[in-house]
């Protein structure tokens, strides 16, 4: 777990005046790193720290000396928290580093995003025990959560070379779909939308090593949203019995800033399971985990059609949940089961947290279970109807944390805009 | 396909004389790249072509300007073409190249062998129809092949970090078991192998376009050996819903050479369904698919165990199989499922096959299937008994191809060893 300090302090100002606005989700206090580049060129992607509506290239900053997050990412704990002290007193109002450091802003409006490291591997898990127990109910009513779920941090393998940053439109996928003699083909008809949290790999293992669970925030270096754009009608054909393939590597949004394990620090929670709930293997279980391995971050889902945003009306919230409300597992624990049977993680590898869904219909993570299968449609406010996905729907998915005490801090944009089929 | 040229004239010899010997793997028809460096150095990998028991270092002969091995397969096919010409004429007998390339050889034995270029994301198909029907059995005996299995290549994402060369010992993992009150956990007692063969991708598509089958052949570079080690008890417990995931990605081993498609031009084979079988979906189905597609490829499976080694006895081959007689995907099928829902494959993507087991027991390319469920254990000729690996277990894959009229040519070595579980 990471100590609150002198970085959290609520009262703290940045000279970057944006970054003083109440509802920015880059005030001095949170401090992301992702990586940019001057919008239309094609110059490699830069390092930098949001802050405001500004971006500080660390390099030109002189704070750092490579282009390479992922060697950044593997760094020592220790060296990072370092690096944030520095950002922090740097950017605080006042500093005498400003005359140096304003030559190193760069307009956020200025600049494309790119997928905040190099995801070597991208693993998703399953964590979210409403979606778990919503999504078994559709295919088992009496028998929703399946024997191993309280037991396993259930997570499967994904693809990596389609995961694309924030504003990548998606293209409908085609595909094989359940028949009655044959199988169909064609453009998805069931196009759907996960909420999640992308945990990022900071510090790797060697393979045929495993981390602790009481070392395992060690080698965590940040958390984003994540959108693992699904096709249901594809999935429920292809997925036996070796699970979901073409239904999910048609493209996943991943946010472009990684909010910090130590930025998240004041907002974590306990892990509270129920006493009916068997007790973690002991790999899986420590007490600083129990105590505050969740992450208190509230979670949305925001849904632009074609006509709304022809008719200039605003996206719309379909749904709003909480990450330690929704996850059965903490990301502490996604790391101690991944490396217990020696597999290698490496820096800028991608955990996917699962869908976090809450136990509500309007906490849904995604519309298979805020529709019921399909069978309820979303009312929109312009009196459109949902289902599932339509060409030309911009998705959006949107966190922040915010308490008592501290300053609220947000995860940045994380949209797609839905192309459809050639 | 690939044209049959003088590359593959069966008369033709090498200058490098162990090329001329009957029994290797790589004569000069062959010509498989792989990445090397002298045995016991940190020297960056370089890449090289083998030649009997030589490698050729392919900057050192100036024939190439990188040690990118990827950035070499991503090459359009004419130019790959054109360098297999070159390498093929210069290292002929009685070539103007030898004494210039004499220089560039290094003994195999000399060295080390990489991974064989830098892998980027791996999937795991399931092509092997006796293979998907004898483990159906083992769980469902009366439909044990799923409904989607002749519609859909079934195929699944692997973990890319974990994939090993050939030589690199494997440790036994540690993990969840299902249990009668509550889960085991300890070191798999069902550690299996599985016989595939690596497809290796060349030229990648871009995200959101579809590679047609009549094409697919253009993205593939060749082949390899691959075992897909795999933990029995640790998946049965945590498969469902999603798939393998710890039982899988403790560790991969593929074989350092990539014999390309161009090599194994002279040994294509039709792929020939049972007229009972379903027509493939038109993205499935091509006439060069259905006269060539299947590659014939010869695959052997030799266990030595600590005893047998001690003894000074060799490996003994417990099971013999047939790529094309196994298999009931082609890889032009694979790529064209892959992208039809539009995601993106990349240069030194592997697929692999699944396991390739031929109809019999002693075709099996697992221990799952040869010992029927661990029910009945293999008997080694030193009167050892096997239902699964046990440490200090030597396995290892072999490959080759041939067929009257044509050269053979081998994969060479493709081996690991079980270390215990720490």
């Amino acid at each position: 777990m990471y100590a609150i300090d002198t970085t959290h302090d609520p009262e703290r100002t940045s000279w970057v005046e944006t970054a003083n606005a109440s509802d920015t989700d880059f005030p001095i206090q949170n401090l992301p790193f992702g990586r940019f580049r001057t919008a239309g060129s094609a110059d490699a992607l830069q390092i930098g720290v949001a802050i405001g509506d500004q971006i500080l290239d660390l390099r030109t900053a002189g704070l750092i000396f490579t282009d390479d997050m992922n060697a950044l990412m593997a760094a020592p704990t220790v060296e990072r928290r370092a690096l944030r002290r520095k950002l922090s007193d740097g950017l605080s109002a006042g500093s005498s580093q400003q005359a140096a450091w304003e030559k190193a802003l760069v307009p956020q409006s200025a600049c494309e995003l790119g997928v905040p490291c190099r995801i070597g591997d991208y693993t998703d898990f399953y964590v979210g025990i409403h979606h778990a127990t919503a999504v078994g109910k559709l295919f088992r009513p009496d028998n929703p959560l399946l024997p191993n779920y309280k037991w396993v941090p259930i997570g499967y393998h994904g693809r990596a070379s389609s995961i694309v940053p924030h504003g990548t439109s998606i293209r409908r996928p085609k595909g094989q779909t359940a028949g009655a003699k044959q199988p169909g083909f064609g453009p998805s008809q069931r196009l759907d939308l996960e909420l999640e949290l992308g945990f990022l790999v900071g510090k790797g293992n060697a393979l045929g090593t495993s981390v602790a669970i009481t070392e395992a925030e060690e080698h965590l270096f940040g958390v984003t949203l994540f959108n693992d754009w699904s096709a249901r009608d594809i999935q429920a054909w292809e997925y036996q019995p070796l699970g979901p393939f073409l239904a999910k590597n048609f493209g996943s949004t991943i946010s472009p800033w990684i909010v910090t394990m130590e930025a998240l620090a004041p907002f974590r929670a306990p892990f509270a399971h129920p006493a009916s709930d068997p007790q973690p293997l002991p790999y899986l279980d420590a007490a600083a985990n129990r105590e505050q391995g969740s992450l208190d971050i509230q979670l949305e889902v925001l849904l632009q059609t074609a006509a709304m945003r022809e008719a200039g009306l605003a996206p719309v919230t379909i749904s709003r949940s909480n990450a330690a409300q929704a996850s059965y597992w903490t990301p502490a624990q996604l790391i101690a089961h991944h490396t217990v049977n020696g597999c290698n993680l490496q820096p800028g590898d991608l955990l996917g947290s699962g869908t976090l869904s809450g136990p509500a219909r309007e906490q849904a993570g995604s519309l298979l279970e805020a529709t019921l299968g399909g069978k309820e449609p979303l009312v929109l406010p312009n009196g459109e109807r949902r289902t599932f996905l339509q060409d030309g729907d911009t998705l959006s998915l949107s966190g922040y944390c915010e308490r008592p005490g501290a300053r609220r801090i947000g995860f940045g944009p994380c949209a797609g805009t839905i192309l459809p089929s050639v």
